[in-house]
């Protein structure tokens, strides 16, 4: 199917659109209608969840609801579920809509289907109409709809030869201030930032993600501790931007649901060394970042505890990515190694 | 003072001559008697200890011994001191050399002082023609007389958080083939290779430096193992090329003298943990390579044991030289930090 010009335009303006809601449980979504000569007669987008979807957005302003012979372009294939709206694939189809063109399939296996639905009813459909941006928009979210969870980032400073910290504890500026810039711009770019209660009690840090001079970025991730100790009342993250979210002892692949169902798309997991070996273990850290100081310590404080690893079969191998000089520390950057077992 | 292009040939082929001898405990040295028109009289080069220094050789070749007005263009300093043989400035004045050229002063507090002497006789001296390319030549005694110790090398391998070995022990192929040959390919340039009983007693390590097909390269270090344990008749080592050196309990700054003693220039410590540990904690490691595995292990067999660090202020600071890329693994290249106390 031809992509006339005019489409095409109102695609890059739904995914104007789009970018206006909130990055959260929802995706954002942005839906533009197009007349037969190729004006836009209605614009919408999704404002979070709850709220009505962008195509219905859009058709809300058209006198009537009636959208006999206009053609939709949608940056997200339209849902073909009733949740707290209802399915839009069929709301485009009641109001008249003749041809429909999106971006992104809808990769959610409750909610897709849509295209396929609206085809059937005799709709022209033209699916992944500049895919590649529509994913670029909505990286975080479909990285966390495939994974049913959020992405997850572990992330620890350490020696050259694996330590956390010195014998009795003292760790300050094991790694420099570029490294810990570079923490905080992650930081700042995650939708949350996970500890757990040991870090907390020992070093009671803020969990903002601030700029080198010190004030805060303007997006924030939200803090969340895990463990079964308790937070003291007074404790610095209680004065974090975002409310805290502490979720107890409950085991890692519950508490990253309980994070997906709150919107959050990528976590980043910053200590201590028992929950970092503990994402590990689980096969849950999509990504690790070691910052490597350029020290050696010895000693018994260990940046990775235990992954129940017993034999060199069992490692787990990662692949590095990138490794990035900052100041005088090295940043590891790696990924889950796929297992070489049956490839080709 | 003017060096001729006479000279500056002689020189050159001075250096040639040096590079004839064997390297060991006396420098290479070579030496070459120019007529007072350019011509070469006679040559000589250093055969190793015990035998004539270079001068002298060169000297033998004249009849009668008769040296007058003739220049002598030395890589080395002549040297000042009655070792088992006499000393070299002595026997270029009594031979009646009125000029002498030399690239590199000899470092050595009880050999130097030759040209002093010679000047003071009225010989003409020119100092440090063609320094870098003697000192080139001449890099690994030039360093091993500084320190008054081999050049110590520490080198280990681990996992990305710092383990030698899986907990049951195994750890072949933590790191790959790339990094395997690289190890070898440094072993062949080191004098000596260092590794403790313990490595001897768990892994019969053959200590030869062999390239990537399994044969020798064509010199080989020498093998040397410390500690207390008995090493059994029938350890690979013993049919090492070279004849070990088996250093017992004697502790480290001792075994480095007897091994300087020996001719030793450079030594490659390679295991294990117990004995690079113990390298770094006396501040005896001149350079510290890290072949890094992307793998994670956990778990307790670290590559790094105890430093005698108790708190951060006194970790090991290192300089990263220089980071490698060896096929999967890093290859991480560091020196002691300069103290920052007291400096500008």
């Amino acid at each position: 199917m031809t992509v006339s010009e005019a489409e095409n335009a109102a695609m890059s303006r739904a995914f104007e659109l789009a970018a206006r809601g909130p990055r959260g449980i929802n995706p954002q979504v942005g839906a533009v209608l197009l007349s037969p000569d190729g004006r836009i007669v209605a614009e919408g987008w999704h404002r979070g969840a709850g709220t009505p979807h962008a195509e219905v957005d859009a058709l809300s302003h058209l006198d009537g609801g009636d959208a006999s012979g206009l053609t939709a372009v949608v940056t997200l294939e339209p849902c073909n579920h009733r949740g707290r709206t209802g399915p839009c694939a069929v709301a485009l189809l009641e109001a008249g809509v003749s041809r429909v063109l999106y971006a992104v399939d809808d990769p959610n296996p409750v909610a897709g289907g849509g295209a396929e639905r609206l085809a059937e009813a005799g709709v022209e459909v033209a699916a992944g109409v500049r895919r590649s941006d529509g994913e670029t928009l909505l990286d975080g979210w479909l990285t966390a709809t495939r994974l049913g969870r959020p992405r997850v980032t572990v992330k620890w400073a350490q020696s050259l030869d694996g330590r956390a910290a010195a014998d009795d504890g003292t760790s300050q500026w094991i790694t420099g201030e570029v490294a810990r810039a570079d923490v905080h711009r992650r930081r700042a770019q995650a939708d949350a930032i996970v500890v757990g209660t040991g870090t907390v009690l020992a070093d009671d840090p803020s969990l903002t993600a601030r700029t080198p001079d010190g004030s805060l970025y303007p997006t924030q991730p939200v803090p969340v501790v895990i463990g079964r100790r308790e937070v003291p009342a007074d404790a610095a993250l209680f004065r974090h931007p975002k409310t805290p979210v502490l979720a107890g002892g409950r085991d890692l692949p519950e508490v990253l649901r309980d994070l997906h169902g709150r919107g959050i798309q990528s976590v980043f997991v910053e200590g201590g060394p028992t929950l970092a070996s503990a994402f590990v273990t689980a096969g849950l850290a999509d990504e690790v970042l070691v910052y490597l100081a350029p020290v050696l310590l010895g000693g018994g404080r260990l940046a990775v505890t235990d992954l129940g690893v017993t034999t060199i079969a069992d490692a787990r191998r990662l692949s590095v990515t990138d490794v990035q000089h900052l100041g005088d520390d090295l940043l590891v950057i790696a990924h889950p190694s796929p297992l070489v077992e049956g490839a080709s």
